[in-house]
């Protein structure tokens, strides 16, 4: 099967790759709590003739991924999970005429179960990645209800993906624990929603490999055909 | 156009995922004189519930990509270049037959010329990754030739990838140059590459997207159809 749509980068690339990550720089808002994120100089061109940085930040910082051990002592780490998890087709769910706390709920979700049938992911676009740098973003976001996270978890998704930096502002513990538990991989802080026109696109949240530990920023996008 | 291969992520997955990302650890292996790579426990099960991490390294640790800013003062840095430079059609150029320390030269390179026509990538399959924790790792590899580098930096390829930790064990500052300069970015140090069994896939190297920096740990994999 010869797939058009990645024959080259340039004149023959027959899709639209969107993508969906917050950039990564120093001193970033990050999830109350969480490490900060540095930048550092160590080699220069000046120097050496060749520039290297480095560079230091936490595991959930910007877009990024939870993988079960974020929430479960013996939950798989980031570099186990098969990349295959990490892409799939996804359904984009427009949730942007929700109310400003209001939970999400099954009634929410069940309009998007027939596209859901075909799909693997599900992203909750709810146009909060609008709020990212001021004072409400790690606190106003429409959370998601427990009804509807073991809804979802019945639905053996492989990933839910979310404008906000966590699954709900105020119960992030229980329904982190749901989503992971049921091996449901989370990811937060997408942003560029809006970019997006179909209703259903192939998406790739891509982690780095990082030995045992508990997610990983990422590379996310969406590829519309 | 459907693309049945991203249908879902398990049973109707009609492509085989071939991941070719070295795992990141802490005290691995890193170019000499470049920054060593560290992870720290911040948040803990026990302590709040929850695991988080923090993690310090190089921006050319592991499986990585340069891009322009790594050898030129004003050239584009990772977080600028566009996602659809980092995907697309590869070759993968079995070059295992080659003798250690031998340069690789158009000669080797010209026998990949009819499969580049379609393509954006190019692969050096040189079976160095086997040579990851060894002395010789970063000193003892197959580099490319200054005409192999001018004469594919003509061919406005958008990506060279690589098993070898640089371009050239000896004259590497001026083979990045000639690369970079011409807007050819460098992957180096994949792995897995035996896995590949097509001579053609799908190719992509996904950067965490770093504000101004000079190229980033990525993770890499090739799709077969």
């Amino acid at each position: 099967m010869h797939v058009k749509w990645f024959l080259t980068h340039d004149g023959g690339f027959m899709a639209r790759v969107i993508d969906l990550t917050r950039t990564i720089e120093a001193k970033m808002p990050v999830f109350p709590g969480d490490p900060e994120v540095d930048f550092f100089s160590h080699h220069t061109h000046e120097a050496t003739g060749y520039c290297v940085s480095r560079f230091a930040m936490g595991t959930h910082t910007g877009t990024h991924i939870d993988v079960p051990l974020h929430k479960i002592a013996s939950g798989m780490p980031v570099d186990e999970i098969p990349l295959e998890r990490m892409m799939g087709r996804a359904v984009i769910a427009d949730l942007r005429d929700l109310k400003k706390n209001e939970e999400i709920s099954i009634k929410h979700l069940e309009a998007w179960e027939n596209e859901l049938k075909d799909c693997s992911i599900l992203i909750l676009k709810t146009g909060w990645s609008e709020h990212f740098g001021r004072d409400d973003f790690f606190c106003g976001f429409n959370g998601i209800s427990q009804e509807a996270a073991e809804w979802l978890s019945r639905k053996k998704l492989s990933m839910v993906g979310l404008e906000s930096p966590s699954v709900h502002p105020v119960t992030h513990q229980r329904i982190h624990q749901i989503f992971l538990k049921s091996n449901v991989l989370v990811v937060e802080t997408l942003c560029n929603l809006e970019s997006v026109k179909q209703t259903t696109v192939q998406f790739f949240a891509l982690p780095l490999k990082l030995k045992g530990l508990d997610g990983s920023p990422i590379r996310a996008f969406a590829v519309e055909e």
